[in-house]
């Protein structure tokens, strides 16, 4: 096994979210092949406990699912922008909700294949309510949920975001739930 | 909260893995945005697990991600092939092993976001040698890990990769583990 060396890149788009480009590289054994890479700033999600041990879900219609996905709130990164300061941006964006400690859970790549997206995962507690300002592009329902309810929707595949399902079922195996 | 409507579409790329395209979408509340879109086949993983319950796991270097990546076995599905005929293909393709059983354990969205990916993932058991023919751009080393050591590389992040912390965690509640 080895790296992959880069022989050229070919700049396709430059999106306000993705980038994509198509990297020529030379493989370990010689042989020379194409990377599709889809270029992301990173982003964050958190898995938020309120003091009923409900967790703060959001609904949303998702346009490349074309579907209301149930996930744990989440954003992407601003240019240069700390992830615990999105982390605490986001919370307050997307539930109208503060916490007063946010702990890391994980960090990891969601589509390593052709994403260069790596995504931290955090758990905040001690929520209140915050002066929140909603993003106009999105429309989001809060639906606290207990903890317990939540973990059967991952298992039973209602709820099927990645990112969520990954927040959740570290979250319950690190509290021994 | 509701659907968004879709009023135009630009065709960015077309290429082996993915395609891109920009949505220009009327939101519920009417305004107009636009949304960044990866069209991706869809994938399979599989949790493969021997009889001395060690879990599969193949080693490679992953372009997006700069870096070697220790993960589940996966791959892209075929244009109109079936997810479980794919599990078992790459299953032989990335371990050389073939599996009598091969069970659902779940799907989800990677990053619906911006990808319109779905990945099945499978639990595969009763693994046995197989005449696998490995795919030439790939380079990837099989290490099977003892399930109890993945897990743990997954609380401690040394295992980065969503569809693996996915399928682990998974896999560990549904077993009990």
């Amino acid at each position: 096994m080895s790296t992959e060396v880069t022989i050229s890149t070919e700049h396709i788009y430059e999106g306000r979210v993705i980038k994509v480009r198509v990297d020529t590289v030379r493989l370990g054994n010689g042989k020379v092949s194409k990377r599709e890479i889809v270029d992301h700033r990173g982003a964050v999600a958190l898995v938020a406990i309120d003091e009923n041990d409900r967790v703060l879900l959001v609904r949303q219609y998702r346009k490349a699912a074309d579907k209301e996905l149930l996930e744990i709130p989440a954003g992407t990164l601003e240019a240069g922008e700390d992830p615990l300061a999105c982390a605490h941006r986001e919370l307050a964006e997307e539930t109208g909700f503060s916490a007063s400690r946010i702990e890391r859970l994980t960090g990891f790549f969601p589509v390593p294949g052709y994403s260069t997206e790596f995504l931290h995962v955090y758990a905040a507690t001690g929520l209140q309510p915050a002066a929140g300002s909603a993003d106009e592009d999105e429309d989001i329902e809060v639906v606290p949920t207990p903890l317990a309810r939540a973990l059967d929707m991952v298992v039973s595949g209602e709820i099927c975001d990645g990112k969520s399902i990954v927040g959740l079922l570290l979250y319950a195996r690190l509290k021994g739930d």
